[in-house]
């Protein structure tokens, strides 16, 4: 059996202590699939004397991740401290100008400062690995990295932030607003400290970003994602939605158009009979699709100890094993900085209006449709409720510039009341 | 850029053309993923001049595999011929003897002679790599190898054979008996020249085997999958369970227990709300559990060109990037031969039974049911259509053994025409 593969864990955190615990079960199970045995030589964390339930007595303890990094009993760095700035991007500096390789956790610090990190990696002759920063439990960066390899990928869709996900089917279970149930989540501690993070779609953006630099060989852009959170979604559009055969999730899309690429994190619409229509509470869902393949779904639980762990674990078997990949799937000094697109696919978009009592009301918002060039697939009109009726339409497909000048056409008609809301529907 | 990755491929039907299409027309692609260029030395196939629509003129021809596989020029050997016997084995062993690596999309071969196969590889330095063999473009085998590789794999679940699928959800949809759909999709060219290769559960039953191997750690054991095909699924039987929120899938499980290895292939009932449950058509599924990740679902084509050809050219990527890895995920010397258990799991039974119009028939049959330690979950008794009347019972967890002991006092009764439908209830 060859050489130990000795870690050095930076993080003693839920997935931190994940990671111990299966190091610690399941050695003889590891040795076997590595062909070599799999230990831990030292961890670090804020506070020495927490009780976190493990045995860390065999472990070196270094207060500092940095002076981890460079311990020459650790051959692989493992990030599960978190933060985009700081200590995790020190030390995960300091373990590639030591000689190490690195498995992240960390989501923020690889979809900002993935591509420089990814350079100086390859430049060492090191490899960073970073499965548990996307989608937790689910090998979707093995998969699109490696699996789907002789693809030219097309689209690269998911429901990635757990917490929202849950948000949203939550909300149309029980019939509650987003509100209160925002308020729920947050007391079950479902919401990271900073919730903007979830309900904002910022993680979710992260995770986005990085499966669209695998995905089209493009340098990481997390600037470039379109965010729009879920805070304006109304439980009348969850259920006016639902009429219309709908389901309103945080989607996020990556599509290579001819005038650049187009990232997106945003609530849409999709099939409620499709796998994302059908995706209920915290589990997180990943679309790849490729020129070969056509289209494989991934679904699994998006965070929490055992899942994260098993997926970091992954990354360390893969180095024990001996996989040495470049960190978004080829070397990073090929990877092209992509243009940013904004609205380039074309697509039919969900609209809901509050319209006033007034003649002529619903033609004058059918005429500003037309002109601006969009046509209508489904519409509804309901009856009043004292001065304004409640519009449901459904587009064919358009631009989102022909949308806006719609919308802003709507507002010189004095037939509304409000602000329309507009919601895209992803084709899946 | 180092020297490139010289492929030989033998087999030029679907999947081999596949492959040609995928170097032809990706090559910059590849290289830059593989850091070399990805080139076909030479091919083999039956006839030499059947026109295949893609261009063959610049690579040696063969037509012995065997030839093929010694070839200098060759590297990696790719066997996309089929067959468990004759040219393809003697071809795949030639290839190993020969010092080249091996991918392979033949499940029949792998799951007979795996073992034997695997332990020649390794002997010899040489890998076989086979994605393509299991759920077509489903990334499975690597998910199950690399990406788990940290979990004690508790189950591996699937419908694995599109045809099958196809057949069973047909027959919902439009209300068809089982023969007319078979028919149907004969004429549709759905299934193998063999037929009973499908809707026996054989090609599903590989695959299953394939599975088990990698994520119990033992010697791949065909004849041990207990195989029941779809051939006795009735229409009623598929109306009755949706009746009662379930639908009849092909379903394979594999499972290790205390008292051996219980790997099934046999049409089950699964919740109709199930992602499995859910599945349409020809597509596949594979449910993944392990002790860590819970539980991770992959969703995707399971055959045709693209597909498979994806998952050929992901495993030649992974051997191009110098990934060397087990057969089935830790040497071949290491595995263990599993004790074969049949019937060690228990599950709830859904039973289907003809109750003749006498007195007291259904009390007799709960007390055959209740002296075999079976208690009923729910039961519905319909109307009599002349001399019988339709009986559902779906049973709380109960023990095949005890089910076969009700089953056998039930004909002592004389109150049942017919023998009585019984599927297992997967919990999923």
């Amino acid at each position: 059996m060859s050489k130990p593969l000795r870690l050095g864990i930076a993080g003693l955190g839920t997935v931190g202590v994940g990671v111990v615990k299966i190091v610690q079960k399941h050695g003889t199970l590891l040795a076997a699939r590595a062909g070599r045995p799999i230990v831990i030589s030292a961890v670090s964390a804020r506070s020495r004397d927490k009780d976190r339930g493990v045995d860390l007595s065999d472990y070196a303890w270094e207060d500092d991740p940095v002076a981890l990094a460079q311990r020459d009993d650790v051959d692989l760095f493992i990030e599960v401290m978190g933060g985009s700035e700081g200590a995790a991007k020190d030390a995960t500096e300091a373990a590639i100008k030591a000689g190490k390789d690195v498995v992240s956790a960390n989501k923020a610090l690889l979809a900002i400062h993935g591509q420089p990190l990814a350079a100086m990696a390859e430049d060492a002759g090191q490899v960073i690995r970073f499965e548990a920063a996307v989608a937790g439990g689910i090998p979707v960066v093995k998969s699109l990295t490696e699996g789907l390899a002789g693809n030219e990928i097309t689209r690269v869709m998911g429901v990635m932030n757990g917490s929202c996900n849950y948000i949203l089917t939550r909300m149309e279970d029980a019939g509650l607003t987003y509100e209160a149930v925002f308020e729920e989540a947050n007391q079950l501690g479902y919401l990271e400290a900073d919730p903007e993070l979830d309900v904002g779609g910022i993680d979710a953006g992260h995770k986005l970003a990085l499966l669209a630099a695998i995905a089209f060989g493009t340098q990481v852009d997390f600037e470039a994602v379109e965010l729009e959170g879920i805070g304006s979604v109304t439980i009348e559009d969850i259920r006016q939605a639902a009429d219309m055969g709908y389901k309103i999730k945080l989607l996020g899309v990556a599509q290579l158009t001819g005038r650049g690429l187009e990232q997106r994190m945003s609530p849409c619409l999709v099939p409620d009979t499709s796998p994302l229509g059908q995706l209920q509470g915290g589990t997180n869902m990943v679309v790849l699709e490729g020129d070969a393949v056509s289209q494989i779904v991934l679904r699994g639980p998006g965070a929490g100890e055992g899942p994260t762990a098993s997926a970091v674990m992954g990354d360390v078997m893969d180095i024990a094993r001996g996989l040495r990949i470049s960190t978004f799937g080829q070397p990073a000094n090929s990877l092209r900085k992509a243009r940013a697109a904004r609205a380039a696919v074309s697509a039919p978009y969900y609209l809901r209006l509050q319209l006033l009592d007034k003649p002529g009301a619903l033609a004058k918002i059918a005429r500003a449709l037309g002109e601006a060039g969009i046509s209508i697939d489904r519409m509804r009109q309901y009856q009043h409720t004292q001065t304004t009726a409640p519009v449901l339409i459904v587009t064919h497909k358009t631009t989102r510039t022909a949308l806006e000048e719609a919308v802003a056409a709507f507002a010189t008609t004095g037939v509304l009341q409000g602000d329309p809301v507009t919601i895209r529907i992803e084709a899946v």
